[in-house]
């Protein structure tokens, strides 16, 4: 009864630096291409969205990338977060195995989301932006990003896709609270959104549609960057402070993992836990298996091609080389509005590529089921994204279970899930269904896919 | 800029015991009375209503109380919780106060309430109870109980107020997944709810009704117990955990509070940050103000008379000597359902009586000016009724301020907002307004006291 549960690290221990994966590939991943050119982009391409610093974080091939000290005061809220041994689980699953957890729903806005948002909010004021646009699905990445421009004094305008706009007013209240501005997209603010609304004045919206309106907004003006909350290299490269907390954090309670876990949508959160871990063994460490967990209605990593494509719907975005159910494709509405992205982060597709790691795709009734068994055995609700890893993770205690085996398991609980309580509600009222893609729709997005030659 | 911000106490320090205030007091409490005879209350006469080992600590006078080891092994899940320096806040306010805040939040149901529903659930479960019936108003306490009967195999039925019920479904949502049964009271299943309804099928409800619901139920079931969230001296206890932490983190940041705060609605978050303060100047430690802040329109403490009432609508429980606004007293409609109580804990009433505190109220939007402004400088977005005591700290340190003070505030951040944004939307959408109680309805509800002759 008396094992310990939660592992805490000092402040003074939380890390210095971003781990960067690049350094230590075997193979670098392709180059980002420029839409009309189909060459390689410099930095200048990129310099109307992004300030400089985080451009070059974005091509950077070192190792060790410095956090800024007025970042990691801000992170001092609520980092180092904590590592939780799963006893409960273990023992209501009956298994040999161990289960750990790195939960990220400690941040205020209840999501690893802030891990990346407040570092591109400081970098952002550094350069002198006193505006950003950016796009939110769930909302978890907009109200990330508006408690960071609340710290750092940046005015944020969210886009956020029309259906999460009118169903989810909760999260727009805390993008509110914190500051920022919300406007329902498709909008009448760009042209991205005049067009799209000129067709279907009802449209529901989409993230790559958000995407190419806050993209635009960004693009027409000088006194505005644009902000992205996963899938770029940078991203991942700020959410590295997970992984490698958690790997001290195993030290401190005794045990190495066997597995290593993370649900992926753009990819981001899957990183932060993945690449750390994966950078030891690249470095000579021991081989570890680090599953990828996406969910069956938007399989771009078990289902996608590896391809060019673009980010967004108007085609606004560079072209990178990633894992895409094309851009076209609209994912159904399960819910887990943070994992309906057709592409996957670069530098995640180039591991599925490399064979350094594994995906599995599940559908949404059975990642809640996982999520309530977990709720009722540790507590906390996770949310609907998290529970893609939750599953994952129980899956493998499981085969653990069976085969008799007592390995370490570790997964990113990435938020809590009380801003997604109506998903719940539909859960435990029986009324959610499971919800595979079209597939030939599938086939079309795929068949629209830009041609480049490399 | 690199000052410590967060203050964690390893696992293995986390208390032993609660503290029971009773011991060290100069006079102990008035007794409880039995509502026929208006005699003092025995442990039998509580007996239909909670298992033995909660009665003996209702009327305990031991000053420390030992917790459960499987009790302590739950709190392993969250506890202790963090004690946080607000260096944000004060840069903001300008202040030469030190201000720091024991969070609460980080419960997997989000607020303090879990401290208490877990021992109340052990306790029942070592007894051989199988159900337990409550109340739940905003449904902090609701989802609490909830979680606790998941982790002990107990069925939890949750009396929730129907206004909430119909205008909270997140919170429902959470009970049920943690596997609970809610009935939006006024219902059908008991005497006292088919009374109300026959008077009036669209009844809103009240916590005075849910109240008389649960007790009724675990009255008339021999195998069903009542669990109360606040108010009896057994559930204090059980909160003092909060500030028997908060003593040893402020000893590790090297400071002493001069001022302790908390927010009342039933008293028990209030009491478990100040009573260990309370405790140490009771055994000849120094003084310092303790503050209670409740909200203007349900101001039990500073408008309302010290008498025996009942704590519920029907009349259903024993008599407690408290500031009461009478039992029939219906608070308006504000935004802190966790603070809209006729009464106030025994305990913490008796402490007003003696002069150990101070008492202060709130109207809810400078409550929530309050909350906005915490929110965009420490991150965490308050519950309403935490803004509360928000406020009243920031209060303290605009004085500090305007004295050239450098005091040293600790409050208690006893939840976080995330449940209850509907509030933040209203508040930042201007539609939010100060609801004042009605003179006249108090003067008539203080008119209908029970006469009790001591």
């Amino acid at each position: 009864m008396t094992a310990q549960t939660k592992f805490f690290l000092d402040e003074s221990r939380m890390p210095k630096h971003w781990y960067n994966i690049v350094a230590d590939l075997p193979a670098p991943p392709p180059p980002v291409l420029h839409p009309g050119t189909k060459q390689p982009v410099g930095p200048d391409d990129l310099a109307p969205l992004f300030p400089m610093e985080l451009i070059m974080q974005e091509v950077s091939a070192e190792r060790e990338v410095p956090i800024p000290e007025p970042v990691r005061d801000v992170f001092r809220l609520w980092r180092p977060s904590p590592l939780v041994r799963a006893h409960r689980l273990e023992k209501v699953l009956g298994t040999p195995a161990k289960i750990y957890y790195k939960y990220e729903g400690v941040s205020p806005a209840g999501s690893h989301k802030p891990n990346t948002a407040i570092a591109q909010a400081w970098y952002n004021q550094q350069a002198g932006i006193k505006k950003i646009s950016t796009e939110t699905g769930a909302g978890q990445w907009g109200s990330s990003l508006a408690f960071a421009g609340a710290l750092f004094g940046i005015e944020v305008k969210v886009f956020q896709v029309r259906i999460s706009y009118d169903q989810k007013p909760y999260r727009r209240a805390l993008m509110e609270t914190y500051g920022a501005t919300c406007v329902a997209s498709p909008s009448n603010e760009t042209n991205s959104g005049r067009a799209i609304l000129a067709k279907d004045p009802n449209h529901p919206g989409s993230l790559g549609i958000a995407i190419s309106e806050a993209v635009e907004v960004a693009a027409t003006n000088d006194d505005t960057k644009y902000a992205l909350g996963s899938v770029l290299n940078h991203v991942l490269l700020h959410q590295t402070i997970i992984g490698q907390e958690a790997i001290q954090q195993l030290e401190m309670a005794g045990d190495d993992p066997d597995i290593v876990i993370g649900c992926t949508g753009g990819g981001s959160n899957f990183a932060g836990i993945a690449f750390p871990f994966l950078g030891l063994q690249l470095r000579g460490g021991r081989k570890r298996r680090i599953i990828a967990v996406e969910p069956a209605g938007c399989p771009s990593l078990t289902r996608g091609k590896y391809a060019y494509d673009f980010g967004d719907t108007a085609h606004l975005t560079p072209l990178t080389k990633m894992h895409t159910l094309g851009s076209t494709f609209t994912p159904p509405g399960f819910h887990a509005g943070g994992l309906r992205y057709h592409g996957m982060a670069p530098l995640v597709s180039h591991l599925k590529e490399l064979g350094l790691i594994e995906a599995v795709a599940f559908h949404q009734t059975q990642c809640f089921q996982a999520g309530v068994q977990f709720a009722r055995a540790e507590g906390i609700v996770p949310a609907p994204e998290a529970n893609h890893a939750v599953l994952g993770a129980i899956t493998e205690a499981m085969r653990c279970k069976a085969e008799g085996r007592s390995e370490v398991i570790l997964f990113n609980l990435s938020g809590h899930g009380h801003f997604d309580m109506s998903s719940y509600s539909a859960y435990m009222a029986g009324k959610l269904i499971d919800m595979p893609y079209d597939e030939s729709e599938l086939a079309m997005a795929l068949s629209g896919l830009p041609s480049v030659t490399a």
